[in-house]
């Protein structure tokens, strides 16, 4: 008897579930309220246009990409986050949305779309003038003037105050002359670059006369309408990369290239005919991170998307598990490789982490586009915030995609290594996430950074008697947490309750910060050098920025779940948010065994819940993934949807 | 001032650097004593047809490693490690040092070689008898007959003994007919089969009548001399891959073909040309584990290769860290990325780990050509021995190497996307090491068994009275080990003692492999059906594993250290043999923590001892990755030789 799962059984399967209960509930909620956009960005998708091949030559491949992001552009995209007063369509929240329904299409498309439109287009919007809005917002809308958003050098990637190229004004001809004053400082794996931009933000050192005023941003045209090189600019390919090949990355190097004074981007600062600088912002360094604020929505699209390409792969990765058998008793059947512990504990708190992530990259972006769209209430407090959490919920979910995806396609045996089931592109594609706009390592620094800050101030303001009031605090909540009957109880219902799990994750952040803080002090009043301070204590930081960001990360979810108002919904989403949290805990139980929160016993039985949690999620798990919705066709693998021969299995 | 590294600094100072102590030595130690045979290899893949070309097309790719195979075969690659009697070459250690080095060029080259002369050429020397060698091996040694070895099926990869393939004898004719049942049972990923093979070894269930007698092996010619596929026989090509695209993998199925009764593999089993079967091994269970014996040798290669791959991601990552400068205190120069904590930290417990790893590979060679070429000695405690720490060492290898790739990838930022840079093809192909020969998880759960089945055996040969002795035994290492002054004691010279850190890697492991069998003989005795039992306890096994497979390699490791005579370059790998050993205990400190063999204080002391010690062998480690002693042309990435613009450091 030949059994072949050729009709795709899972996916048949997943359409009809979605239509009742409990499911439907938690459809919805992943769905969220721009369901709408994403439904007819899906649509678009289904056209012939949106095709993959395997094993595309470069420059085919960059067509492609082109030609996918013109048709989507038609579709008015593009203009999508702007305000409809300058020719947008007035739809920030929708625009993500569409981004992160995109990534699960092609990753290459959506970093060429977002370099055009959200950091090429963007920055015209968000550092230009009313000036370089009318004349070019347009123009960069219908992608007449496609743009490279130019601020990486080979030799300054994280350290963007220290770029090198320069921007020199010149009274005499009102002109800005952009050089490039050695190789290091050629502009380096810029978008867009290679070979379609017609115009570049170009970020420089701005001089005049003798005077440095740090980094500006300028228009530089760097071809003109038949794409040809202007003169005095050099570009060059950086050729293939790892992945992510639909996008021409390329270098620039400006050799004494004259733009006029009105090229420069001047919301924020600005140079007078006769060379006289101003700004509205005082502090260097506030000025310096106003210009560079345009990365933050670059995060929150990278956090979406992330997200998406985890979800595919756990998606293609269950249903195959839930397929595919291997060994059993003897004379039995062969089993279902998701019944095996290794399977479920590989791939279950991962599923518990990734609808974690759905429902804080949902929560980021909704707290950015709140204050975009209401600046009278986002004060700095409020920006701080949004910051923050893009440049750590962008760490951690890319992170997160990319362990996820290598679980995977490695819990996929063979079949995860051909191409056509996509974990290759994806994992290639997805490796430089944990790099762009914003190094992991040095975004999760920057994390602790807003949080030593924040607790400095704190007590800054409130003085002895707020630092009184803290330590009063931190005692009665020691004497709580670290009471000997709460570190030994091992009792289910205490370790599942949201008030232990919300505690424990506060606890560990709340520690880590205030020992940072002391510890920084200590050593910066023993006199060694702030910068050798920090340092020293890096791990100790990024352990903090860990801990905090996975506390806001559980704390949104735990709060999305509550309002589940689905009975049976709530108590899978339930577990979904346990294990989670749980399995947190258990990544950094060494942190409470060591701190004396934790006894040994209470510890192993965290172990086991995660075991035992992963064991029930895994009875939902099908249907869980189902409630993803991706399309058939951005799934596209076929062992995510059933197209594999299956020996027979016995009836 | 313009300053470009165009002169490979890091590399000219290598050569330098390893004519003196205490480099000479530590070099010394990494080249064994196959030094020979690894700088003849060396030199053969200085000529010009050994070179890569990024963004080959699939077919050419494969073209160019069919020709660089069939070039190194001309060398006498192919035949070096059987027998001399046999036309062979006699070295089978020259040979594995061979396929190490080789997997600094390229891994689609020595998965291709090792398909063709270690699986297939192995199975004929291995599984056949003298008729078989007499008639194929030399045809085997200089590639007039390419082969395949073709055992997994689609549905069937890690469950071998449940392969469906059919080898059905029929007296009359004195042949074997050999069928694919249904279509998840047709041959799939068979390396060399999409193309160039002309021959297969075919593992099929063999029948006589009506008896099923297991697996066994066949060899079926599956092309003619021009090339051309056989009757009966369906080749597909499994086309484009994650990685290894170099290698053409390829579906078998089988038609009804015939073959004479001669092709069946005969050393450990035959069949009478009057259909009689019989075997010198009479456990069915035995004979199949006889009959898969040949995937020790691959397992051992793959441990070699991927610690060869992770040496060169370390070359390059460690080099650029130490020319790369980023950040750095207001007015000074900015400083190299490696005197960051986080990069010492992401880097320096690596290249402990690689130096153990590579030590723990010569290690396993040494074993396993020892038992090849001294038989008699070769019990089936050695091979049980050998079996297992391939087993283990490859699991674990291959994972490092996985990991240590896409770290360096990591912390060379942008440039570590660049195609030139080599992460990406380094990682593509490695992916499927962990799970091919056998998938890491299975693996690791094989070695938590052979471990069971010892300790239980030991009881069983020992009764009563070795129970007694054990549980004795273990209450005095109890006392000393758990006594509160030793599980609180945070003294340097005691955490970094050889006793301290061997009994603390012993005790892990004693403690997870006596907890295992106490858990499985409760649930077992309790009426748990034992595949059950064995599920349930999946994790506690692959915990076990690694604390076996972690404390061998660390007393390997050690063991090696303490050979060493010179006395700097002594305490230079005793601060990379500290550092792994210790890093293992920070990586499972949580398990020490619940158990109590640590205080929090010396947990925590533990923690610190790893960053002060990465800062340490920072000092050491652009000089330690030129021991590894990688030709440029294997680097071969700009950045791993200095080759790409940096900005003007003042002086």
């Amino acid at each position: 008897v030949t059994v072949i799962t050729e009709a795709p059984k899972p996916v048949a399967q997943a359409s009809a579930r979605l239509a009742v209960e409990p499911w439907k509930t938690i459809a919805a909620l992943i769905a969220g309220d721009t369901a709408p956009q994403k439904e007819h960005l899906k649509l678009l998708l289904e056209r012939p246009l949106f095709e993959h091949k395997i094993g595309q030559p470069l420059a085919d491949f960059r067509q492609q990409v082109y030609d996918w992001m013109a048709d989507l552009c038609k579709e008015g995209l593009g203009r999508m986050p702007y305000p409809i007063a300058l020719g947008g369509g007035g739809d920030m929240k929708g625009f993500l949305a569409s981004m992160e329904t995109l990534a699960g299409f092609d990753l290459s498309l959506i970093i060429k779309f977002g370099v055009n439109f959200g950091l090429f287009a963007g920055s015209v919007f968000h550092l230009g003038s009313d000036y370089h809005h009318q004349k070019y917002l347009r123009r960069t809308f219908d992608l007449s003037l496609p743009g490279a958003f130019a601020m990486t050098e080979t030799g300054h990637g994280s350290n963007v105050r220290s770029l090198e190229t320069v921007a020199r004004y010149e009274p005499s001809t009102r002109e800005f002359v952009i050089h490039t004053p050695n190789p290091a400082a050629r502009k380096d794996y810029i978008g867009n670059a290679a070979q379609h931009a017609h115009m570049a933000t170009v970020f420089a050192q701005l001089e005049i006369g003798s005077e440095r005023y740090g980094v500006h941003a300028f228009l530089v045209p760097i071809r003109d309408e038949d794409n040809q090189g202007l003169p005095g600019i050099t570009i060059e390919d950086c050729g293939e990369k790892v992945g992510l090949n639909g996008v021409d990355n390329g270098r620039l190097t400006f050799d004494h290239v004259r733009v006029p004074r009105e090229n420069m981007l001047d919301r924020f600062a600005s140079v007078t005919p006769a060379g006289v600088y101003s700004s509205s912002i005082s502090s260097p360094t506030k000025r310096f991170f106003a210009m560079i604020a345009t990365l933050v929505s670059g995060r929150i699209t990278l956090t979406a998307a992330s997200t998406t390409v985890s979800k595919i792969a756990l998606t293609t990765a269950i249903r195959y598990a839930e397929t595919r058998r291997q060994f059993g008793a003897d004379g039995e059947p062969e089993i279902p490789i998701l019944d095996y512990q290794t399977h479920q504990r590989r791939l279950m708190p991962r599923l518990a982490a990734t609808y974690a992530l759905d429902q804080a990259s949902k929560y980021l972006v909704e707290q950015y586009v709140h204050g975009q769209e209401n600046p009278e209430e986002a004060d700095s407090d409020h920006q701080r915030e949004v910051e923050s959490m893009a440049a750590g919920f962008k760490a951690w979910s890319t992170w997160h995609a990319m362990e996820t995806v290598q679980t995977c396609r490695e819990c996929c045996g063979g079949q995860g290594y051909l191409a056509v089931n996509r974990f290759g592109r994806m994992k290639d594609d997805l490796d430089i996430f944990t790099t762009f706009e914003g190094d992991n390592t040095i975004l999760m620094l920057q994390v602790a950074k807003a949080l030593l800050t924040e607790f400095r101030q704190q007590f800054a303001e409130q003085g002895v008697v707020g630092l009184f009031q803290y330590l009063t605090r931190r005692a009665a909540e020691a004497i709580v947490d670290w009471n000997p009957r709460v570190v030994r109880n091992t009792d289910t219902d205490h370790l599942r309750s949201g008030d232990f799990l919300k505690k424990a994750l506060r606890a560990r952040e709340s520690h880590l910060l205030s020992s940072a803080a002391r510890r920084l002090k200590r050593k910066v009043d023993s006199g060694v050098p702030p910068l050798d301070a920090f340092n020293n204590c890096q791990d100790h930081l990024v352990k903090l920025a860990f801990a905090h960001v996975e506390r806001r990360i559980s704390e949104i979810f735990i709060e999305s779940v509550d309002k589940c108002e689905q009975a049976e919904a709530r108590r899978i989403l339930r577990n979904l948010s346990d294990l989670f949290a749980l399995s947190r805990l258990e990544a950094d139980r060494a942190w409470y065994l060591e701190n004396g929160y934790f006894e040994g016993s209470k510890s192993k039985a965290i172990r086991n819940l995660v075991l035992q949690l992963s064991e029930e999620v895994r009875l939902d798990a099908e249907a869980l993934v189902d409630c993803f919705d991706i399309p058939d066709k951005l799934i596209s693998a076929p062992i995510g949807l059933g197209k594999f021969p299956s020996p027979p299995v016995p009836q």
